[in-house]
């Protein structure tokens, strides 16, 4: 294989599923780390978080240093959706993290350097993170931590080459305009030969592997994995020699590569369409203070919605040795259980087509991202008022399993969401099956989504959570 | 030559400097349609304006519809420049207008719709401009004016072929994060056969031949095209047919193409050169009422700057037949005089690339954009405080007659600007001279300039006018 264009190295890792290290080894690594750390999550009512309070005249939750994070009020109004206004509690980090990969070849295939990484929210405690995952406030050392480890790589004090460096959004409906920067830094073949216990070398291909084990690879792994741009045109030659016959993965890989010819629309319309979108999006997003948010309430220590639905915020006490910081309070988003990241694939004009959704969210920074086929929690919509579904759920749901290429349980980010997980499922209509979508969906190949992550906001985190699921090694079904 | 995607057809258009009307032809039109038009354009007192007024609680300037777009405070914080804060009044107008040629082939070759228009604040008061310049207020007609020529070509009701489609901003120390929808659609070879008098077909490469006649080709012509990627990756085959001898324009050509190995940075690494710069610009710009807005006054009908540097605001009445509306009066920025938009280009590794700026403006959306060189009015340096002019200008101004490759006076946008003009300056360094960059600057080639063109918010507008004044067609010097 001569695949030398940083591109095409990185599709080659991904379509690599063996690396140094077997998975049954790596995952007996996993286990022994979890043994190996001591740590216990306690819920812990709100009002009695250890260096937190509600600040007198906004009732936000703040940190006493004003640094990490806080929690505020929002009162939105908007054209889209079905829900055209409306106040939430939103989490407001005015800091751009890092959450970064450093990669290097190994017998020359390029594999990713991943943590065994505890956070308070997991629900496996341990979870495969990226090299590194520091906010601001983390490698400033505002908090009195240490540095994290590698931290160096990723401020320009070593020198490196770029595989992968954009700010791209979290979550939009839980994050006042978040980012972090997705990075992936190369390192050279001799460096690091021997990694810390608690990080391991892996191929993208591992990775993808592991995801399909439940609340295993953590959603920073995926965030960065879904946002990189694999193959793209310099990918041809390399994918002649990958193209596997008739499988899913065959498919997705041609995707990558597919021609002006063959896609639906063509990135200037599909730029086009997203543009119309924007123009189209009328939405007035509002700071208010916390306690002016109406039809949320502080109950039993635990900020909830009077109707229980949507989600929560829960204080937690945290003790872990493996941490920069050996005990701390803090709290965390709870979401509601049953949530659904959902993309639908199909083969048409004789390529797979991914059905993307442009998706506004009130903590987005430019009204319209690329979001998957359906983001949902259903329960949300059970209750109380007629709201309906919105479009693809229950079609998702009612999917036959012969149509389902991956179908994982997987978590939301440990360090702010607790216990909060979400079905990823991927599936592909079998190609003559003809549905209909509304005007905020459209078709496009994976070379297109590719296309587009290279730049920033144009695909939300949940995008980049399912597409880093979607199969490009011999690991389907 | 066989051309056939939408860029290179657009490329084949730039190179192609003749077109159906010849230059003597189209010049004489302009002149014709100059005096075809009855029109004034009288100062009035900002408290005289019909139609406007300041609002008692703020002192923000406002039309009495609410509508088109009013004058207001802005306060701002930044560890950008050299000036790290300031007040100063601000246009807002929060609605998404549209900049749109049509275009279709004629004898094989794509041509633009232009139209000869007036605008108020142009100093020739007709101006090569586009299709189509329409703010929402327009088309929706909320003035009660007719609706613009052509529009349903551009608001999807009839069938057309996008080449490009994307929001771009406007001005970022005048303009609170505006952005207009940047537009070429391509109707079928036979249509419009006979536009109407103020409109001809044009090439692009007569429009930047016309480009070099001071103040001809408006800025919103300028905005379209120099945001528009011409080749890319398919373009080398037409490329191999076009690429002159030693000429600038074969340079020029051949920046579009340039390969992974000839360029300074890959695109990769210019991407991560410009999520560096956003993660570490930290600027804080709020809303404020005019009246709050310290260091600035209204006076004899004007508002202005207590020091008489940046900019004014003034107050004019016109009278013109031909616009949507026969009357009526508006407020108008009008600039220093002086100001400089500078590219400086220079061949390294046998590649001619462009130095290229990061940089920040109160009112962009995303903190920072790829800029020209020089974006400056040196004027606004000179008297009072010891700050000291940009980086480049100076080396820009001294530059020798023979390594100018563009040197002319185009206007900005007079629809809100008063005869503003700005020198537009193209200069190629010998090969040989070695020139320190500070780290917000970069070199590109033109073809990865054209690949962040694709998305928006990434060229401001300045960049755009000035890179579709670099010459492809043969028109050079």
């Amino acid at each position: 294989m001569s695949l030398t264009s940083c591109s095409n190295e990185l599709l080659a890792s991904a379509v690599c599923s063996e690396g140094v290290h077997p998975e049954k080894e790596l995952l007996d690594w996993v286990e022994k780390r979890n043994r190996a750390h001591n740590y216990s999550v306690q819920p812990v009512p709100l009002e009695k978080l250890s260096g937190w309070h509600f600040e007198a005249s906004t009732g936000n939750l703040i940190h006493s240093t004003g640094k990490f994070f806080r929690v505020e009020g929002l009162a939105i109004k908007t054209n889209a959706g079905s829900v055209h206004g409306w106040m939430q509690p939103i989490l407001n980090q005015p800091e751009v993290g890092i959450l970064g990969f450093l990669a290097k070849r190994i017998d020359g295939v390029l594999h990713l350097l991943v943590q065994a990484k505890m956070e308070p929210g997991n629900i496996n405690l341990i979870q495969l993170s990226p090299t590194v995952q520091a906010t601001r406030s983390n490698y400033t050392q505002v908090h009195g931590g240490r540095r994290p480890m590698f931290m160096g790589y990723f401020l320009g004090e070593e020198r490196v080459r770029v595989l992968t460096d954009q700010l791209q959004s979290e979550q939009g409906a839980r994050y006042l305009r978040k980012r972090n920067r997705n990075v992936i830094m190369q390192i050279s073949d001799d460096a690091l030969m021997q990694p810390p216990e608690d990080f391991r070398w892996l191929t993208i291909g591992q990775l993808q592997r592991l995801a399909r084990q439940a609340n295993l690879v953590h959603l920073d792994c995926r965030s960065i994995l879904g946002g990189t741009s694999l193959g793209g045109a310099d990918a041809q030659e390399g994918l002649s020699v990958l193209l596997a016959a008739d499988t899913f993965q065959g498919r997705v890989l041609a995707s990558i590569r597919a021609g002006d010819s063959q896609v639906e629309k063509s990135l200037a319309e599909i730029l086009s369409w997203l543009a119309h979108l924007k123009c189209h999006c009328e939405q007035q997003v509002r700071s208010l203070p916390l306690k002016e948010v109406v039809g949320w309430k502080l109950q039993d220590g635990v900020i909830r919605h009077e109707t229980g639905r949507f989600f929560s915020i829960v204080g937690m006490a945290v003790q872990a040795a493996s941490r920069e910081v050996a005990s701390w309070h803090q709290p965390l988003v709870k979401s509601m259980d049953g949530g659904i990241i959902g993309l639908i694939t199909q083969m048409r004009n004789g390529i797979l087509h991914f059905l993307i959704q442009g998706r506004t969210e009130p903590g987005f920074l430019d009204l319209v991202e690329l979001a998957p086929t359906v983001q949902c929690a259903p329960a949300n919509y059970l209750q109380g008022t007629h709201t309906p579904l919105p479009a693809f759920v229950e079609f998702l749901q009612a999917m036959p399993r012969e149509r389902i290429r991956f179908d994982t349980m997987l978590s939301e980010e440990g360090g702010r969401f607790y216990h909060s997980q979400q079905r990823h499922l991927v599936v592909e209509l079998e190609p003559d099956v003809s549905i209909e979508i509304p005007p905020s969906y459209c078709w496009m190949s994976l070379g297109q989504i590719h296309e587009c992550a290279r730049f920033n906001n144009l695909l939300n985190i949940e995008l980049r959570s399912i597409l880093a699921c979607v199969p490009l090694a011999g690991c389907a079904n």
